[in-house]
């Protein structure tokens, strides 16, 4: 029995909307763990982990089994490229909730190093763009595309300023440098996550507009 | 006229071979940059980048259109699913290579911290992960692609080693901070470009075992 490509895409973009929910939970729980001193939130990420893979699984093989069954073309092929690509990078920004979870459960151990306003900023930020170039996948808007490109450069700089100011307090005081450090990889995780959100909103607007802007927005936006 | 799909599909592993190799020399000019403190093969970092991009784009139309001409099935079309993953995988890595080149043009107009002798190893070490996760998919030899698996620990603990030492230089003495945190940064990207050529190899073992090991390897492998 054939079923429909277009209610079987409409399928895969319902998965691909609850992947990229799980990432964004992910990642919050990851910087509340870390806001809240919440050791129980670092288990919840590593967790939900095993499950966002277990999704990025079942999508390619759905990607794979409509391509395979109807051979779709134009349109609905690059729609299907982009899907394949758009479930790595979400698989990827829950690694790097992982990865802040980590770096998270040393800094509970410690005594806090400054009050945490960047960070929660920039991740704010990177769930937002995670959240809009998913949506702007599902509607196909090539506006809402071009706005988490240019969130990117906010999380950038923020992660600049971080780094700036806590180059200052490893300076002051060497018994800083293990924590400024960590600070300094959670703030890295973010801006990749930020990066995989424009790779996302790039596929879309190339996808929409059928042209690249990708490696224009790359040439602004490396480390 | 149509062209046999099998023409194509070995003319795309030639693109994709030829991408691997633009990539390896970049990383090794990269390198190259640092130990012998030469601005002019920074410069040859940034400009090979341009052309990795669009070596991407043009596998990348290569891979749709082979789609949409052939409506390939089973082996050929994973074959190309693994090969639209690879190419963005390579361009992942070329933009790393940009990033230790530009911390590397920062170390240069400094005195050397301390002896380099961990992260040309680390960089030799990934700069063969890469050749070989390639020479694994173009053989389909998932033998060569379990060992670059394996190789990737071996990268960690470089890196893992590297960063303790370089925390001492900077408890010991601010003025050495800046300059630890770009060593820091230079083996950070090494190490992401020793998983790329992992999530390569992972692909290849895919393709080529038809079953994922993918996710057991992510868990021993997360930052």
């Amino acid at each position: 029995m054939e079923r429909h490509l277009h209610v079987e895409i409409n399928e895969l973009k319902q998965n691909l909307l609850k992947m990229a929910g799980m990432v964004e939970a992910s990642i919050d729980k990851a910087i509340r763990s870390l806001t809240e001193r919440d050791l129980g939130l670092v288990q919840e990420v590593l967790q939900e982990d095993v499950k966002i893979d277990h999704l990025e699984i079942q999508i390619e093989n759905q990607c794979l089994s409509i391509l395979a069954r109807h051979q779709p073309v134009a349109v609905d092929l690059r729609f299907l490229f982009a899907a394949v690509k758009m479930n790595n990078d979400l698989e990827r920004m829950g690694d790097h909730a992982v990865n802040i979870a980590q770096k998270s459960q040393n800094l509970i151990e410690e005594p806090p190093l400054k009050p945490l306003i960047d960070i929660p900023r920039m991740a704010g930020l990177a769930q937002n763009m995670v959240k809009e170039s998913l949506n702007a996948f599902v509607e196909g808007d090539a506006n809402k595309a071009r706005i988490v490109c240019e969130t990117d450069d906010e999380v950038d700089q923020l992660e600049y300023q971080l780094d700036r100011e806590l180059l200052t307090y490893m300076i002051e005081e060497p018994k800083n440098v293990t924590r400024a450090i960590d600070l300094m990889m959670i703030a890295k995780n973010l801006e990749r996550i930020a990066d995989l959100a424009t790779n996302i909103a790039e596929e879309v607007f190339f996808m929409v507009e059928a042209r690249t802007i990708k490696h224009h927005f790359d040439k602004m936006d490396k480390d």
